[in-house]
């Protein structure tokens, strides 16, 4: 097993019972940060000289998977960091990366990225968060919603508008202007630490600014999404393998009236239909890995079908899998009833899936040399 | 419009904010019961001699499609109080009729009904809880679990076991011995005042005994379940119903980028198939309605059905309508994420799923003259 | 039972048989529409002094069930001679309605209703048969494909295209230019008779106008279509039924190793899903049927909804009904893998389902006072 | 491309038309089975010591995707041809594997399989054909259904019951009492030459016996349709892919009213649900060719799941492609329309989906160290 998933599972194992408490208090603690940097967890697909460890997309899917099987905010964190360091390292200048890298991959940096806006979900190219040119600074205006680990991120990438279009722009919460506000009580995803952010005519220095002005969100923010995508994917399949381990358990150790769960034939046919979609779910994640690394045309598309997939099939699984531990599943601290509500909220997050279906579409279309006019309802 | 459909509109306009704060804190305040009895909703199926309305059963359907649309909580309390309700009528003497029927309907008394135990869920032929002979006098030795409106229920129907059989015994929840933990942070019916009940060794007067010893499952809690399946299935209708207005109306209202979500095909396309879904459930409600009221000998079975497909129609409708409300139905004090949690309990309770199929399917094979052994897996 | 329905069954009965040797041999005997019109079956919500029995909505969908369980292809010559005689009642002129309607329903006449093209199946809009005045004469040139009946009916109602609008116009099929290619060997519905017809300045009296030029598509063919639609439900309420009946019968009778299959769980759970969906359908169907009879202002929409729902229906029963059949399903002459075929037609012919989604997400933004922009890919 | 897969491309290209007169005409030319001897594609997975070409599970897989996505039949043919050379390559006798297997790569002979009957479908342990001693020879006695290319195979591997147990005996079709009943009019797979064989004391030598007596159906037919389960499995790849393809040209091709289908958002997300099928069970199709090479112990598992899998995404991808396609889809030589049916029989054929259900959770079961009971309805 390769060190990087073996360290993982390390982690699993000590976070499984936490993991609950977490959810119910709302609250993944930072300290998780610095534990996964010291597992080498953060950002790890990160070359060597900027303190990753180079971990290939395959393996760094199966971190995904082991963390988001017992703590979807834990698999957050990774996805979010990953997320900032993707977009540095293939759009920032190599003195953005020797800044900024190995802070991330260290841990000393907690790292979000704040694309959602209130009228800007799907559809990122009318994000309105102001980015305008003051000398030697930029000055951020504007305001995000739903940032995942935005209520203790050091660093948030924005994504905005300059007047020569679509920018990305780190910015410091440290920063004057920047405020947060927590969310609580939402569906799912509730120890992630999410936050709607202000920026309130934050300065920051020009080099905060990550690719030119206009490549923010067709360059920048393009790739960011894609490894989020990847990695909520995986960790898609870890939330519906570990649904299925506790049903499959709970069915083999759960009588009612001296009959095993296990012996029941509809039981078993529910258990066989989510143990298909998880593994085809997983198999669909090997295939995006693939791509990733050796065919990178295909790379997004196979990406973005992997986490369509991936999230439709956390979704069925969970829901099945409480529907087989029944008052166990809805139990507090139950596992398959908070990977339940997570999964609904995967289904939603980087991309919904009916933003998925028509990406997926196109390129069907394009695949088979077919004409296809894009829709003019289509958002992204 | 019928009197108690009128008053249970009046109510839901009124709840349908403080249902979802409810919700957060998990506690239905005990004051509800007393509205919903000056507007003559507990119990209004009881005849006028009893205090109640001689409501029927179509119209108590509707009753509990619109409180269901914005409180599964208070369907919740309606259900349970209309359930030993009606195990009294049914079953109890006259004495017994007179002494709580006005009672419930007056709502001086609420009411919980107890059946499940850790190890009896779907199958209540294996109930372990005492009921044991004493003199005058009944003790009851045991302990419920998921006891809806548990927490604060002034009298609760208890099935237990006598050495002749099945007993259904009332227990005033002030008498010594009765001891109750409240459970929070379920899946869903958060606001619903679970509890865990122990009895340790309480003693009752045997004129609390329902029905005589032996009768108490197949009759007793057969009556009051069934009683409580046609409620919550029409509740699922009103959750079904709820969930797609919300997302009409959001659909309607939010533009991504220039256009609103209801000129995407593809969410037309989710929501006909919930409208589809939420009327088809609707309309067995109505099927199972007219066959309680005109046709006894398929009631039960026409209610599984019911309750069947409406439950399986709330999960759906609410799992779609939280995909396209988006970042807005995972929200805090979401209606649509929140009928989202409440409804995977109700493919749950009362009779999963898998046991609602081997009853129907038994039905069938009684229906087309086919000889069907029982699967020896079979719980109830 | 009501006169219409207990003839229907007896013909049902005397055809089951017949039935699937139609099937195989691509032909519905012409006798049968003789037969139907004996039974009084032919268009008969016609009222008496056109020489029908008045049927009510309910009654007349009871009949196409009863039929469709049977024959696909009786059920279709059922429909498609309503269609004409509903269009002809609604629109035509008393003289016309004197002409033809005692003779749809003593079945002198069989009629036929000539609609989709080549480019113009769900987008009626587009049809380019051409019907030009010329003196006291139309003259009708055009293709029309899928005509159901069409190889054998007498009197085809032809939907065109005059300058003034869209028309719809009688048309004998004895009439010189003429001319009807036999389709062979479809998917389903073989029986039913199907042809291309071509019109190559086909001459008929200008009293063959049915409506004035402009109303052909919007008022004459709108009503054509929505009494399809009807009877089209009902009838796949009656495949759905059937198809069960089969499944049901065979798990009990058919046994593997000495255990009939009706006592395995999981096949339990199929047949149960089986009969949630068809009668979930008939409900639908019914309250279809009531606002036909009592609320005109909803009659289109719930037809549609139940025919979306009806056709979902027929095709996920009769799809099941052969799994559980195993290799019963797929023997020559099996009922159930012949109405599994013909399900898949239902769920195109009369407006294929995706049309009906967007119809029905029409009426829902509508219901709920919601703007609702056409989206620009709509067709019909 | 390796050259099986090369060799099977210019086959399927070649047979693209001719495979809808196939259907038709219910008859798969016997020449088929030299041009695919020619090309390599009989059996070539066994060693070239037997006239094979050795070719991996992965390229065996491909090869059957390509032929099955054109015609069912062909791929049939190769699957049955394949199975029992499977099944003497690992069960007989070195004399039996170099007698039978180069007439088998060769094309000089067809074989076919021969186990079902009347009353044992999935229950193979209840075959009542007789395999009986006499002398230096063996007497086959009995009925088999069923049976792909009966009416044309030279060679029957036929599963009986001897005295001592199940057994799996060779019998050439030329042998007198071997009778022929050509099955013809079934849902799918028309043109797949199926027959119900009969064995009147048909006398074989003692050496057309494969493995000892006992071994028949615990080995060697578990063997033979462990081989046919991964190449129907890939074929179902086939089948899907070829409908995905079909709809997406038709979808991109066929314009509504001056709008393509292709811009229809309904229909881009039905294209993307059905290429995430595809995609999935070819995927879930390596991992069984993965296990099959390198991990013996899960290769029935995996294969079984891969096959479920793999038959139910033909199964609603060609629906689904019938559906887009619409009248298209119905019309006689529709590819979509005969791959729709022909994949309803994939879900029965080699064990039927709720048997793979059984088996998939049984290895859930164990793979999670849960005791699990058979339950008593099982069959297989």
């Amino acid at each position: 097993m390769p060190e990087p998933v073996r360290a993982a599972r390390d982690l699993a194992a000590r976070w499984l019972l936490p993991a609950a408490a977490w959810d119910r208090s709302e609250g993944l603690p930072r300290e998780v940060a610095g534990d996964l940097a010291r597992a080498g967890l953060l950002a790890p697909d990160v070359p060597a000289e900027y303190g990753g460890a180079g971990t290939g997309q395959q393996e760094l899917g199966e971190v995904c998977a082991t963390l988001g099987g017992v703590c979807g905010a834990v698999r957050g964190l990774v996805t979010v960091q990953g997320m900032v360091a993707a977009g540095l390292r293939r759009w920032g200048t190599a003195g953005q990366r020797g800044t900024w890298l190995p802070r991330l991959t260290s841990g000393e940096l907690v790292a979000a990225f704040a694309a959602t806006e209130q009228d800007a979900g799907s559809a990122l190219a009318h994000v309105a968060t102001a980015v305008e040119e003051d000398g030697d600074e930029l000055v951020v205006s504007g305001r995000k919603r739903w940032v995942t680990c935005g209520q203790f991120a050091d660093l948030v990438l924005v994504l905005g508008r300059a007047p020569g279009g679509p920018a990305a722009v780190l910015v410091e919460t440290g920063r004057p202007g920047v405020s947060r506000e927590a969310v609580t009580g939402q569906l799912g995803m509730r120890a992630a630490r999410v936050a709607h952010l202000e920026f309130d005519a934050v300065r920051v220095p020009r080099d905060h600014l990550v690719a030119p002005v206009g490549l923010g969100l067709s360059h920048v923010a393009a790739t960011v999404l894609d490894h989020g995508r990847h990695t909520v994917a995986w960790g898609c399949v870890g939330m519906a393998e570990a649904a299925l381990h506790d049903a499959v358990t709970h069915a083999g150790t759960r009588f009612q009236g001296g009959t095993p769960l296990s012996a029941h034939q509809s039981v078993r046919a529910v258990l066989a239909r989510s143990a298909v979609a998880a593994t085809g779910a997983r198999e669909l994640c090997r295939r995006a890995a693939r791509a990733r690394t050796h065919e990178p045309g295909r790379a997004v598309h196979e990406t973005v079908l992997a986490k369509y997939a991936a999230a439709e099939a956390a979704a069925a699984v969970t829901r099945d899998a409480v529907q087989i531990l029944g008052s166990a599943g809805c139990a507090p601290d139950s596992r398959a009833g908070r990977l339940f509500r997570d999964a609904k909220v995967m289904e939603i997050i980087e991309g919904a899936q009916h933003v998925a279906e028509t990406h997926i579409a196109d390129r069907l279309f394009r695949d088979h040399g077919v004409p296809a006019p894009r829709p003019d309802g289509a958002t992204a």
